[in-house]
């Protein structure tokens, strides 16, 4: 008996199969980006040709490979790992990937609703400076950032070179301290249709979207950010402990 | 000036109202579920009926709110957050939203692929315990688990209560000492329609992939799962900090 029991259905098996290549194509192990014949995959599962053609058809509908004719399936697309054990900007956690740019799609200094202002300890009548940006890897999109931030962080911001730094980077300068905690929100959700064009992915696409407030040292909450990854290009990478060490 | 600068597409403000608002609706801000009037919320956020209007169309899209005749906007459903600051199993972690109950759909020992034996560090022709299970937050499905466990834990499943209690309390009972670190992959994915039909979702819905290799406090390796989390009912929630301290 192989991996799959034949009673199953086969979309039970093809998904089991689906989710170890998934798995595999992340951690590299198809180098020069071509997957094995579906007969040796067929074998190392366990399973028939048809379920593996099945599991192939699954990844294919995810974007992560593609079926070139004459070639086989290959690996279509990388997908960068986010580190989720440290809080870092974008281009920190991805710079051994390539080289991370930023345009920015509006920035203006504004007068935050309640749900702004409460979050980030300010006042009635503080203003802060609403930063927005789609953020590429190697010049293909990667994320849309909506970025709320106080004043003291933010207006300094007006004049700096936010397309190739990482906001992070430049708060801990304009603070004079490091930033310390953030909280953190983790969702998927479906991208609508604005939001897929400016991301150049096709409607409905699932993204993995972040809120996230990030405090600096001092505990002052500083810079508030709603994030919308590919789901495509990016996963989130982090370990979690059984004891409660550091709560 | 409002928050929202009107030289700006809507869809861009309705987006920024939008992501706000799922914000307040996660934080339980509408206690009866009922949100403010259009009129309200316009003001609130200083932006148009029309953008309002199109930021609560964007939450209805993703079935975070529904629009009741006579009635108004209201919120249609609970999203849970799931702990991300530390190692819990699905029914402790939502202990206090109520009842964890898991439909096991297959359960055998079988022959795992290399790339489960090396994710698991087993040698050539040590078997595992594969386990899929449905499981459901107070009758409503919420994920979709599949299992890969070593034998010395996974045998003794056979015989326990998996409906009603988390593998992790499992097994730290059979290995007689506690979890201890585990490493996570997070990604956002469409569900294919065999996923989203076990699911109860419609195709395409964007869901929370997690990979998880979880070990035994001594080091060892012991359980790999591959989890899909409706995305419409469930969030992660933790904090990160910047120092690496624990690294």
């Amino acid at each position: 008996m192989g991996m799959v029991e034949t009673r199953r259905p086969r979309a039970d098996r093809a998904r089991q199969v689906a989710d170890l290549l998934r798995r595999e194509i992340l951690q590299g192990r198809f180098q020069q980006g071509a997957l094995p014949l579906e007969t040796a995959l067929s074998r190392e599962f366990g399973a028939s040709r048809n379920t593996v053609r099945e599991a192939l058809g699954l990844l294919r509908e995810e974007g992560l490979v593609e079926r070139c004719p004459g070639v086989g399936t290959t690996v279509a697309a990388e997908k960068y790992p986010h580190g989720l054990h440290r809080l870092l900007g974008l281009a920190e956690t991805l710079r051994e990937h390539g080289e991370v740019t930023n345009r920015v799609r509006t920035m203006s200094d504004i007068e935050p609703p309640a749900a702004v202002r409460e979050r980030l300890g300010l006042m009635p009548g503080e203003r802060v400076v609403y930063v927005e940006r789609v953020r590429s890897l190697n010049g293909l999109p990667l994320s849309l950032d909506l970025t709320y931030l106080i004043r003291e962080v933010g207006e300094p911001l007006f004049d700096a070179d936010l397309e190739r730094t990482d906001i992070f980077v430049l708060l801990e300068r304009f603070a004079g301290q490091p930033l310390g905690m953030a909280e953190l929100t983790l969702e998927a959700v479906n991208a609508d249709p604005h939001t897929a064009a400016v991301l150049e992915v096709p409607r409905g696409s699932a993204l993995l979207m972040v809120e996230r407030l990030t405090h600096l040292a001092d505990g002052r909450p500083v810079d508030l950010e709603f994030i919308r990854f590919r789901g495509d290009r990016l996963t989130m990478r982090g370990h979690l402990r059984r004891d409660t060490e550091g709560e």
